[in-house]
């Protein structure tokens, strides 16, 4: 704990100072991979805010008394983000130090961008603590580098949770395809099937290799590899669920070149 | 140290078992941003081969005794790859256990795909143990977060290093341009000019927000903002040097609304 939790005394007549929040990044889940701050702040803090993304070997590790779950109301409904807003403000307005704790990293598709911008608008002094995304170190810990000097000049993240039929849809898988990079989806379970079609539409091939990382770094992560024509069998047949990173591109191919001699590779599942 | 260097003793009789290479991030630069497992690594190690980029923080805390800088060789040059790839397995055949210490994430424009794929076919066990990378921390520790739920449904690390004039160039910067998500470019101050140029040829347009983040983390971080019309003045006038992140989207503007309360920000320098 640190000093400063003086919120909610009647007596003092000076105001509160507030306290400061840390949008701090847990990296994909295994302990080790959180950054030497994240762990230090998650021991200081009076309080850490946190959602169920950052695993259970992490959340496991930090005291009950000092959590609190925003990933889930009691009804089993979500959160809406309205209310981690207002709670991260009323917490340090209490002058209490914030540890907000977000799976991979804050600034990746983890709302931190907005978390942030409501913070300044109430003028809440906060830090931002980068943390090792899912998006990099899923594809790396199953032997996939997301970019390499023969195979891939950019790598592009994106979210696969938007429907790409509807017109609406702000993801330009024309466009990703065309890069000639690797494409990295998150949040793309689900959808696969429909962004898999929009690919393929868009040119690439049904041989470009792919491949699905489940819990990466967690105990029961679980790997498999395909190509676009195949990866939504493999998907099905090795039965992966979220959360999982999908990677599309000549690099998902590397892993078997390297894995009899990868140490922290899971074995594979599904078929090639 | 760890034990199992037994190499080079003629007198034993036994094939010395190969010692494992950890091909590790080190982060941006600031030494809280090594994972926890780094810093473990960095400590049990019995020789960390490294270049300049982890920053002078960090190397600094390395005993001179274990360290090997690959970065550049005695007259000036630097070191070929090829090199890197011998001394590994080198070190790791004498029972060594080797870090190769790279610079943010070890698989984002780091060679370590190579490294891993050397390794694997000389029958080197090695782990990758990701890092926090300079392309989501340079923007991050700046108040940008790289995605964002208004602004950005993708975004794309790409290099800068290639000249986007030339025929054979692999980048597409029309097609990044196109995906209407952020554009973070590594490698980029040299040749900002030449890209810039393509990227409004691509349609993308002058009031576009655009920042530079020089030596992100490091304690002479320096940043300087602009827009896609502006931003090769900025970088002059502010005087920005590698290593640098450009970063290119509407997320760039986030800095603004955020700076006033982001407690690790570093002073703007350039123009708006
Ligand atoms: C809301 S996004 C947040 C991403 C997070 N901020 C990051 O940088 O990793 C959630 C998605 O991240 C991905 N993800 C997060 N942790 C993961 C893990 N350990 N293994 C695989 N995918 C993961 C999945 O695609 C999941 O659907
Ligand atoms: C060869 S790439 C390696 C990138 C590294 N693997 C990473 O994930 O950050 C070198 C480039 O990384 C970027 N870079 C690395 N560290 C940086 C830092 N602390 N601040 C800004 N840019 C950095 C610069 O664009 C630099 O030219």
């Amino acid at each position: 704990m640190t000093e400063g939790a003086n919120g909610g005394n009647p007596a003092t007549t000076e105001p509160t100072k507030p306290g400061t929040v840390y949008l701090v990044g847990s990296g994909p889940g295994d302990p080790e991979l959180l950054t030497v701050k994240a762990a230090r702040l998650i021991d200081e803090a009076d309080v850490v805010l946190h959602d169920k993304l950052p695993g259970p070997e992490i959340l496991g590790r930090i005291p009950e008394a000092k959590r609190e779950d925003v990933g889930k109301r009691a009804g089993g409904e979500w959160t809406p983000q309205e209310y981690t807003n207002r709670r991260l403000v009323e917490l340090a307005e209490e002058g209490l130090a914030v540890v907000r704790l977000k799976g991979g990293d804050p600034f990746v598709f983890g709302r931190g961008g907005e978390e942030a911008e409501h913070l300044a608008a109430h003028g809440i002094p906060f830090e931002v603590v980068p943390g090792v995304t899912s998006a990099i170190a899923g594809p790396a810990v199953a032997g996939i580098p997301v970019t390499h000097r023969d195979h891939a000049s950019s790598v592009s993240f994106v979210t696969g949770h938007e429907d790409p039929t509807k017109e609406e849809s702000a993801v330009e898988w024309d466009a990703l395809a065309a890069t000639g990079g690797t494409i990295v989806v998150l949040m793309g379970v689900g959808k696969l099937p429909e962004y898999v079609a929009e690919l393929r539409r868009a040119g690439l091939d049904g041989d470009v290799p792919a491949a699905l990382v489940e819990r990466a770094t967690w105990p029961d992560m679980h790997v498999a590899t395909g190509t676009l024509e195949t990866i939504v069998d493999v998907r099905d047949s090795a039965d992966i669920s979220p959360p999982a990173i999908t990677v599309i591109g000549e690099v998902a191919a590397t892993r078997d070149r390297v894995i009899d001699f990868l140490m922290n590779a899971s074995e594979e599942e599904g078929e090639e």
